[in-house]
């Protein structure tokens, strides 16, 4: 019986559902019946650690009791109300989001997740500037709708020949380096001269705003070198440029700190979040908006919108996740056990294994590159990727790749115990891999 | 007690909530706690009449108690899921979704609201044919991201100017004709006309789709004339060019039809939905794809996507709102009260109040034009509108507003009782306008 309910789940998802990023003809899809912490589980009943926490949102874990009951005593409540309403829930869960927020942040525009929590930032900062261009790098992942997708560098994006408003720069990525550097440091200094000189070149005048992710997430997990988020922040000021911060991946415990720009020195005109800040429990996300941007739509119509704005349901699971990661300690989880357990694990295991060929990350926010020659630092190709998954999950271990990457993305509630568990599974399923291809 | 809980929600909303559409200083805007059914209340016990709706959206009525414990009932299951894997809720709901389409959809592509629906429709319409233009009218709102806000033809769009790929027509409005008519047949032929010289004009190799509202919604709730929407499909098949249906605000019962198209002769390639398939419970929209559309992505990758397509909630939220629709005849009850009660309520408010033009619609989907002369039907002004608004609120009921016009709908469950209740706020706030005016 609960067998047929995981065949019947993959029958109506094959017939009848069209998925993202997909050719749909190929797919066969996992059906995942329930969830507790770091584990979820099929309609069977076998169990995997889930160390992609999905789509590197589930931060407080599958199924926290607090946020479940908080969605239900919501739905009881008042399940659905418009955005012209002066809602209860929905400010509690704007002070919580502020509180974690640097000075000078007082308001909050709630979306219904990334991609249009950028659309709105964007609009914001052209609006503000009364300019055009988005300078955003060609390692990002900003999201899927018109303006999100155009800012977007990975290969998703829409060239730039074809975009009103957007162009491209490199950020830091020391082990891939544009500027030929041989230390963050000058990986770091390199990148920021590289900016200014496509800031001058683009003209500093026509440029509304610089969009980075903190730590560019799909893109590898980059996080910048000593001084790099600062000195963009001396180059946005320099040029009179306003910098908008992704949050969306990095944001709300994922790096061991509410935001990942903490403690980098550097306080953005614009924060975008989702993911993290209710663990996707409710569809949502948001922009917080700094005061002088905010005060420019004190007098005049600010010209975006959508319809579940500031949706009650999102903001109740808002205001008990992020009051439970709080209590729990949940973010310090995260850094301890990124410091503790996941980076010296993963160490250990690029010693072991030559397919290996960087480790970088912090908190429960690891990148894995896989190179099939260390020296060469060329990376293996989507069939190594494809069996080393096959191999992961076949071990009871849900993994999230990207590119040649694993990234380690693991809830911030994983224990030093799960993390163990995950090690010896990523070990062996590295050997056999290795097995077959040296 | 409750009352201080108004006062601190409409407190924290004007200190930390930025709003849409809106210059943000002089908000101050209705707390609501709770609701049932057309009836909603503030924290203090006062009952309102929503004849909004909210935005368009809540078609089974607030708090309706099989959407509330699927929502409750899903949450203490599985709350969130990545959309790569096979959810059998996620399953049921596009097997609903599909069931009151047309013969040929057999696939949904779930987004978390209208605007990405539209975002995707249109890449999908694009890559299919590898064209790029997408006709749209200017009465017509899609939404507010990147390409959709391109595609609206209202005061928010995007100018065709500094947009790729988009170009703008008008669409039928017999009470405001552009072509000179004088009967609904005439209207309807001469804005097919016209729309056939902007294909040709435009080019039709160069066409991937016409997107329509069915009804155009914000836009004045434009019940298309005889043969118009059948029309379009001709020329859409006679200049081999895909035809989108918007059904975010005019489908799933809002018409007293499962589709606003349902009638009218006509299938089309995509069809966007949102808003009514669960109204508003938990944020969600999405795609019916036709077969031949998404047969083009078996095997080549559909480059579109985000984190919550498919969501669980979102799904179980579907499921419940479907199947109670269904089975407590709420799509009939929108057409019985449309054609008995709210049809003939409307026309006699219309004889005595000299300030409406224009009465029209069908089921829970009416617009009252208000006008300053119904002989040259000059619209009337900002300020009637925000008075008429204030006298409906201060009797009880919640109005719908753009522009010059009250919009009449409530959710599909309003009741004969409600809506004479409803009809005489209307008409005691009409007249004490009308007494200031005349
Ligand atoms: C940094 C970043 N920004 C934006 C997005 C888009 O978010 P969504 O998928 O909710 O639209 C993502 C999604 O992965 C992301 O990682
Ligand atoms: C016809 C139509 N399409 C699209 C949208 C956009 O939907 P959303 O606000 O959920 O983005 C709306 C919203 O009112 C609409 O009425």
């Amino acid at each position: 019986m609960t067998e047929d309910l995981d065949a019947r789940a993959r029958e109506l998802d094959r017939a009848h559902v069209f998925h993202s990023w997909s050719a749909q003809a190929g797919l066969d899809l996992m059906p995942i019946a329930g969830g507790s912490g770091t584990t979820v589980w099929d309609h069977a009943g076998t169990r995997f650690l889930d160390f992609s926490s999905q789509l590197v949102n589930v931060n407080i874990g599958h199924q926290h009791p607090a946020v479940v009951a908080a969605i239900r005593d919501q739905a009881e409540t008042l399940a659905t109300i418009g955005p012209a309403t002066a809602n209860l829930t929905r400010g509690e869960a704007a002070v919580r989001i502020l509180d974690k927020a640097p000075a000078g942040f007082s308001k909050v525009f709630f979306t219904n997740g990334g991609a249009d929590a950028i659309e709105n930032a964007i609009r914001m900062a052209r609006l503000h500037t009364g300019r055009d261009t988005i300078l955003s790098t060609y390692r990002s992942y900003h999201g899927n709708t018109g303006a999100a997708i155009v800012a977007t560098g990975d290969w998703r994006r829409m060239p730039n020949q074809y975009a009103r408003g957007h162009a491209h720069f490199f950020g830091p990525y020391l082990y891939r380096t544009e500027f030929w550097a041989t230390s963050p440091e000058e990986e770091s200094a390199r990148a920021l001269q590289h900016l200014e000189r496509v800031i001058q070149s683009e003209g500093p005048s026509t440029i509304a705003a610089i969009l980075l992710e903190s730590i560019p997430g799909t893109a590898g997990i980059l996080v910048p070198p000593p001084g790099y988020l600062a000195g963009v922040r001396a180059l946005a000021d320099r040029y009179d440029i306003l910098l908008i911060l992704d949050e969306v991946m990095a944001g709300f415990g994922r790096t061991g700190r509410w935001f990942a720009f903490d403690g980098h020195g550097v306080v953005p005109d614009l924060i975008t979040f989702a993911k993290g800040v209710n663990s996707g429990y409710v569809p949502v996300g948001g922009v917080i908006i700094s005061d002088p941007i905010s005060a420019t739509f004190d007098d005049r119509v600010f010209p975006g919108g959508l319809t579940y704005s500031g949706h009650p349901l999102a903001a109740a699971s808002i205001v008990a996740a992020l009051d439970a990661m709080q209590s729990e300690g949940i973010v310090d989880n995260a850094r301890r056990v990124g410091a503790e357990a996941i980076g010296p694990g993963l160490a250990e295991l690029a010693e072991r294994h030559p397919l290996i060929g960087e480790v970088r990350g912090e908190g429960v926010f690891w990148a894995l590159e896989l190179v099939a020659d260390r020296d060469t630092r060329e990376p293996v190709g989507a069939p190594v990727i494809g069996r080393l998954k096959k191999e992961l999950v076949s071990r009871g271990l849900i993994p999230f790749t990207a590119d040649n990457r694993i990234h380690v993305v693991p809830p911030c509630v994983v224990t030093d115990d799960e993390v163990a568990q995950a090690m010896s599974i990523y070990h062996e399923s590295l050997t056999s891999v290795e097995d077959d291809l040296f």
